[in-house]
């Protein structure tokens, strides 16, 4: 059963968010994709956030850009926590969507991620380390992919001697 | 009967939007005002905005700072114009909020104003616009306000010498 | 005849208002496009704006770029409501364009939308939104509008899985 | 025993970070608080970070200020998820913290809260949300707190009318 | 008789460009002073602009903030050169002011100075710099001026040990 | 004798200031060219800044990139006017040029211009209007100038419809 | 004999650069300071920088705000490691000082320092951090130094508790 | 015996570091170089930063980008002079990697050079600069290449005539 749940403002967003799916499919965490527009579904979006726990979702990942306002709002309507992905913008690259994402009011917390491909990594792995607070096999898989981070970086070394 | 509504995303946003209802009173438009969360009753917003048509609203001015959310969400659930009022905010003294209410993407338009003060006065102005649009009296007060602003120029050039 | 009139400083705006051209087009609003350049035809700004009321416009929309004075300029010499939409800026990526627009003194407010394309297509729904207040068939076309980009939304999800 | 650590950059930090101490207080969640410096005492927060987890915390909160690096060099040396808190900086309002903490490279994320006081009390109330991904107890706190969010903009409403 | 116009856009604007008439003062360059707003007062400004060579000014100088439009509509409708000072504004600190102001298109330029009262008292020297082109005695006082400067520092340094 | 010299920080500034050159032909306005790097040869820009007037200059153009120190250092040793013209920088798209140029300090103006093409095509119409303030001749052709503008305008619209 | 020489444009800027001469003092590292305006003492900057290695002088440390050319030309005319302290302006907060000293072109580098105070303080640390490359009982000093501040987070910590 | 070690955050970043390590190799200065990540590779670099005394080291240059740690924790745990170069950045330009790097708290500096290329350059430049303050021969190679600079400049004037 999926424990996370990935969704994204609009289909041009997963070009950034297929990085979330893919990592995910590294850890063998299983997930859940959705395009769930704040602006043009906004029912949709509040049936899947009101639902999202009930249906066993432990995290949800939201991208979105410019004035993103899917992370937010998807997180003043669950309980579960929300990671957010600034994905960058034609005009004001990533910024707008940045602010939008990460300036949240007290009450509404959202964990905002770097700008980007790099940001959609970065989910993944964080819902990784939430679901791996209890859940050790899973944190010796981050262990794992830590070491093999350190090892690719002495692998770089040798290569640019 | 109000054809004005006044949101605003915090009670904090008052001293900013208490200038659109002051400017409002001038021009003897009705309004309500209330304070609509996006974050923190998003059901509450939805409520609203999902019936404010019905309620013969014919204008939604909407204030919020940081991630503002409010003018845009609202705009998501009506077909009616709404403008919105970035409100100035502590660190990034409204950029943020501008941002997330101005970049709104194709499909769901606010009309954004300037940040703080003379943004709130300008919402104001703007909705007797869209009102005189097809209202010849208020078109008048229109008029005078603008004959007046002119006089007050030449007034303050003969204090001026 | 043109309910609303799409002016624009330079023809190399066109690219980006003609968004705002085929949305109106989809509406079956009629508008009339006009280059006029704050800066080299100031007369021809002034006359357009002083008659454009009288000629029967109910809404204009001003595109510009960089030290964009059009959409302001032309809100200070017309009652009508006035759209702007800042064009993308060879160097500062249509922040100053944005700034340009959106921070009107108090008196005369400018309807600001996003950056660019995005931008110039909420100026025609914008202005749709406007018209349709006191409209009830252009009313019913901007909730069908709503609808299908709702539906679009499901066959994307259809697709993307 | 404390499930979360909040730790920053220096003593100062303590104004904002204060904020995320009491609302842990609120939820009853217990705590522990470090001075810790990433540029003064690194080795330290080597230490810190390399035993957190065995010592059972399963959050780290941590908040800086300029070039914030304590966030992404705790989240370097540890597989806890780390919460990061950008504080107001003098010169640059905190958007040197917010770059320096959201930005982090594809591999080591931190959830970036929103700069300042606002920051703050979201970071408390994210490792609440974290922790209630498998504690249904303080789950029940969040979905109150929640509800006495929602019950004082209601009581605004009453106040303001 | 006035070679130099100082025009502002708002009275409030004069703080700033008292420092300008101050300086003139002192080289003992006649000027006159206008409130004209481009916003508030269009006609005033086109008649200003239109006639300012005729009536013998040589320079004009325009301060203004946020959307500073004055400077650059008044450049356009006169072929004298226009000096633009940005008022430092409330929420974005001048840099809205500076954008509007220096971001002009090709075909009129504006002579844009720093943000705020240096800017003023520079504004006041670059119209002494224009007019000692073909002035030597103005020249001459420039040249002391600069003198007088250096000795101010030299001064300083005396005092500093 | 030429009236205008045109100097720039590096040969690579020559894509930009090339406008500038072409449109001072395009009056008939003789200039020099020179490249004088602030930095690499400073004893070549103070003699350069220091003879300016008496070899015959009237008006001084600078172009520069980046860290952009040569308008202002040149402005400070020569009583000359001198035009800055903010050269597009390759990592933060000529903003560092432009704060690097405007930000003077009371004492040393510079006439600072648009960032890039724009700004250098400006720079030669404003040393144009600074020569016109004495010469009717010049005078004459920049009304011309103006004039074409409008047609082309004109014309545009022409072929818009 | 003095090995640093702290430089600064304006005598405002030594409520900044007093933090330099402070830390010096507590290293024992001989110091004297000027005031040198790289805009109104052109000459006498040339002179000081020429001369600076002739006279001893082993660092300069140079503090300007807003258009900050003075660590910049500075570097240009001597040999000797430059570092530049970016003090906070009044309407850009010292990012147009930070711009102008740290986007230096490929040539001529200067030690950019954090704005404000705490860079102030830094570019004493750093001129003895270079002195120290070849002073073993300086070097000692640092060493010392450093101790002191990790043990003053200790006593934080006790304190905080 | 290398005297300067040149270390980079990740592989990506030599493409802009190799500038660095060009330059060093026209003066004769022997170089290491190595990828070292602060976050991938902490344990990696608080070695590195603590022996690189002992190895003989006397500067070291880092290139970073994102939130660039490297510099900043490098010189937490070293007394060397650390001089830092903020690599270009995807989406903020290397605005992020520059505030990240320069914003460094009071006691332990950063010696920033410019974004990207020219930064690097001059990195090695100011690498060059530090050592030859201490070694005669070194500064006679400074001179000279300050000379050919300076001639490089006469030859563009030579062809751009």
């Amino acid at each position: 059963m999926a424990e996370v749940a990935i969704i994204m403002g609009s289909s041009s967003d997963w070009a950034t968010m297929k990085n979330t799916a893919d990592l995910l499919d590294e850890f063998g965490v299983e997930y859940e994709k959705l395009v769930v527009s704040a602006h043009r579904t906004p029912e949709l979006m509040a049936d899947f956030a009101h639902s999202a726990r009930e249906k066993g979702y432990k995290v949800i990942i939201a991208g979105a850009g410019g004035a993103a306002h899917l992370p937010g709002m998807t997180a003043a309507m669950t309980t579960l926590p929300v990671i957010g992905v600034p994905v960058k913008s034609r005009s004001l690259s990533g910024l707008d969507s940045l602010y939008s994402i990460v300036q949240m009011p007290a009450g509404v917390p959202v964990a905002t991620m770097a700008i980007g491909d790099s940001g959609a990594k970065n989910a993944a792995l964080y819902a990784v380390q939430i679901l791996a607070v209890s859940d050790e096999a899973l944190h010796e898989k981050l262990v794992n992919y830590r070491e093999q981070a350190k090892k690719m970086v002495e692998k770089l070394n040798h290569d640019l001697v």
